[in-house]
């Protein structure tokens, strides 16, 4: 039975004490929230859970074995590090840190300790990623043209993290998770109109192989959109995860390059066939992903979703604010960086794994 | 009456010379055409008017008083130079030319000879731009925050132009005539997959007062999108113009700053009011345009979308193709060129002109 | 501090507990349900509300001021009968009973005992219903034409009553609220596949003045449909209650009758403007119902959706279950049934009532 | 070359010649209006094609071989009579006549004369209802359960004939070419509004096999619909009409009775698994059905759209009309109506002619 600290309360943290409440080979026995509201909540929700102000009482605690941190990003490294050092696993809300500098050392210090970092990129967990993830291995999209995402909508404005921070580690993360290449340089462009943050930014990311990923994101939008287009050599797809039933269309199209005989000449023929919805597994991510964390605790696996995973995602972001500030100028990813060893025993993981997503 | 020589009968030039046929005050004399089945099918149609091979025979003839140009781009510097040389008002395809170059050359000679140059712009005409130009000139939308326009199908690949050069004039000749400002910059990503021009490109274009537009075309998307995002301080839009009849849906959302005690004490208020679809004129906008042309030529008017216009445009293009090989390098426009009394007298026009859109 | 028990903790149940337990001035003290699995389900939730098998022990306990009855049909009019004996109020799922004769009697025992029946037409208390009443009341729409609504999916089967008793009493209830005048009669079409029970039907409701009403409810449809479209002399709405945002779309369409020189040449123009789509209320809609009950007992009103309202929709149910079986044959609504002063009492109940939806 | 003459240049006769006038084997050779607008038009179109007020003079020539009959209703029976008796072929247009004595009558005359009768249901040589027939005649959808259509919008105003006339012939003939079964029995309801003929209504057909088929017609509708709803005891589908791409949906959805132990005990199952859009041929369909015409005369083939065809959906309009007119009142149809020998010979036919649908 592993015993769960809970930091933080506010929109998220619910969810995650909810999950971990219906989880079996764990509990929560403890919540922590800064705000008197969010604790009034969490007391009201949860009478027989303990509430505190101070995250030291959780982290401090001999009885909880590990840490969810749901806290905002400028507070993970810091809380993170202070769990570790006490001998607790931690399962952090994404983005991992707000550097790389911060993410390399709390993976060191994790792997010192033996302790899981577990970054909760939910969407891995959902049904249509896992279809998609699917049908890529399955080469049923044939060879990866692009990935380009829209999430846009009259949003939650953040103030101490722009667009970018908040919205793209969506993308950032599934991107990660479905293109085995690492990206090779980013460029970014937005603006700021109201607060002093970007609310609108366009990223694209380069990737080897002619693979180019876009995401727009944009705080200001009139209407919600969570579009994502993603085109192969044999078949594109659209995944609208605003849908209720069919969030995942994959179209027998495509075109077909027949002869090569000088730009000129060059005969392209377009294919136009039926269109398919697979079914999507309908479960709650979350729950997921939470069961899998105890999982890997309990059988001592690393979790694909790791602390390597998480900072994969901050320095695409931290490339993407850089080129951001230098509108648009390409920002390198720095190679030695790229976790080949991870990315190789996150696969090996999969497959071995019986509580993979 | 204004007697037109139209070169090429390819895939618009039907359209045009149907709608010459329907315009009062002009006819059309002579059509020209490469391609032999082009030439068949415009005789079928029209078996009154005489069909060549020759663009000369048009355009030195003492009869033809204005040429329309619907031909690929690249034909179109030397096409409309020797038009003009003869004496022709000239009607030219989009984009203008292939260079701002070629375009400077062309707008001075029209100068020097008194013609008339209009470039084929032909969204300017249609009743969605025209009702989201009114919107922005009455002040509805309050100040502009940004353009984003998604362009994307699985479209005719071209061979000689990019996807940018195919696809984006229609955006950028709209942001044109929409937005007053002209940009200072632009950045522009994309990627190459089949045949050695890019079929994928994000267009990023920073104006001055925090305006910033967004393109996205792509000729390798499964489903057709044509939709373009405007948000302003007082209210948003979404302009789908693949919907039959809800064109434009205006949507009173925005955010009010109520407070600037810091950042992190910021104050956002989110606003959510009505929805409203306008009627939007149906016309085809083609055949106005036409008309408007005509016009301009018997009451010497200087059309609004001009060559200068449509170098405007193609500057744009240049410098978007230009970011595009430094993958997403910031390129300046250069300010010598922005023709601010064409600007000027471009507003004059439409206040005067009885015939404008 | 109006104490309830409430008897039924399936589907629908949970949902009233929670509103309740949400409610000022009132609390839930018991729970009952015949099943163990749904007795287990209300203890997790609920650790601090004795939960009980046996319906009579909340009847008969002093302490319960009213019963909430959220079971099946049938068992309606026999627990409601066993509590108004016993001095409690009740809210009551929807259809109110199996037939007007057991709607008469319960209404009859209400009056007599001076205590408060309400029905549970939830769809009264949502901003779409109630934007479309105040858009029908102001006359915006002019007079009505017709009602139409399409209310199907690959639902629940249910073995005890058809697919009318389950899905229509939802549009019945609209319909007697968004449309003064009284049916004067029914026609119903259908067919049974599976189970003995009509799993698709089609309902027509003839009233004065030329207004029709007509309902598709349907067990299975592969897609799920709630879409009313409502016809007005001055303008048409149509409600799409699976929208997120934009439920309600008015249109300024309609036909107008410019001149009547016999039919053959009767002069029909049809206007085509802007449409709009208001902004709708948000609320829960089950939270606002309870909370008016418990005002209505409070303060001694009589609820607009009283048991004279239910008993309009039953009447209405058993018409059509009469016509259904007699394959569309014309059925008529029994003139001395309406409750023309309950109506009147409607009226001004929502005139002065502060608590009204 | 078979030579037609098209009597009727309004709304449809114009695509009636356009199509002839691209169908090999045959050509137009007189066009006939009484309107002189619409000659002037066809004069424009056609400048070789004489045009003339006068029927007769198409009916009584002499090198006419086939008459197209593309006039209000109430004129079918007379001209296609008169061009019968001149030994011409007959292309007519739906409904074929205003009655079932009308219908009979012709058809024996044809027979008598040798000569072919077809009757315009368009819909049936479209690509998505060409695809809904193999289908169903592949067995995919299992035994069929329903066939529910909506066709709504704000409709032309006919003055001779109601809103069944006018839009449920689309439906009907869609219904008698997909259903192999007869109806038994209809039932219709609907209201006038306006100008005395009925705006809206509701059909219901009763099949044998507890098939059911429910169609909406409404004039007075903000929004267009052509949504059709076919259930089948495998898989159901959702055909909208509206679509440029995805025209028809197919669902792997229904519905499994596993036990019957009593109505009580019944085990319901839902099945729901993947979404498939076919792809449905795009070419138009009018064209196709006129080179069959053509093929069919030229072969002496009886055309599976024959007048017993075109019959039969007037007796289901009749019907419809008289169970209208007694509010939702069930009427039978006649089983002596009912052409068995042509559903026969139509089967065979389709199986031996290479120019079907």
């Amino acid at each position: 039975m592993i015993k769960f600290g809970v930091i933080g309360y506010g929109y998220w943290g619910p969810n995650v004490v909810r999950n971990l409440d219906h989880t079996d080979g764990c509990k929560v026995i403890a919540i922590c929230d800064k705000t008197p509201a969010s604790r009034k909540r969490a007391q009201k929700a949860y009478p027989a859970i303990p509430v505190t102000s101070q995250a030291e009482e959780l982290i401090n605690s001999a009885e909880v074995d590990a840490i969810a941190v749901i806290t905002p990003v400028w507070t993970h490294y810091e809380l993170t590090k202070a769990a570790l050092e006490q001998g607790k696993h931690v399962f952090v809300e994404k983005p991992f840190t707000s550097s790389v500098v911060q993410a390399e050392e709390l993976i060191n210090l994790a792997v010192k300790k033996n302790l899981k970092i577990m970054v909760d990129h939910t969407f891995l967990f959902t049904g249509a990623v896992k279809k998609i993830r699917q049908l890529l291995k399955e080469g049923s999209l044939g060879s990866l043209y692009y990935y380009d995402s829209t999430r846009v909508n009259l949003g939650l404005f953040q103030h101490d993290i722009n667009v970018i921070w908040d919205l793209a580690p969506h993308d950032l993360s599934i991107i990660d998770h479905l293109i085995p290449e690492i990206p090779e340089a980013v460029s970014a462009t937005g603006q700021t109109h109201l607060n002093g943050v970007e609310d609108i930014a366009f990223i694209t990311l380069y990737f080897p192989n002619k693979i180019i990923a876009h995401i727009n994101v944009n705080w200001l939008s009139p209407v919600k959109v969570r579009t994502t287009l993603i085109g192969g050599e044999k078949k594109m797809l659209v995944w609208n995860d605003l849908e209720a039933d069919e969030k995942i269309k994959i179209y027998d199209k495509g075109v077909d390059v027949t002869s090569q005989q000088g730009l000129y000449n060059l005969l392209v023929n377009y294919r136009s066939g039926d269109m398919w919805a697979p079914k999507v597994e309908q479960g709650e991510a979350l729950s997921q992903e939470l069961a899998y964390f105890v999982d890997c605790i309990a059988r001592d696996k690393v979790p694909f979703n790791d602390g390597a995973s998480g900072m994969r995602v901050v320095e695409m972001l931290e490339a993407a604010n850089e080129s951001l500030r230098k509108r648009g100028a390409l920002v390198y990813l720095r190679p030695q960086q790229r976790p080949a060893p991870s990315l190789s025993s996150r696969i090996e993981l999969e497959e071995t794994s019986t509580c993979k997503p």
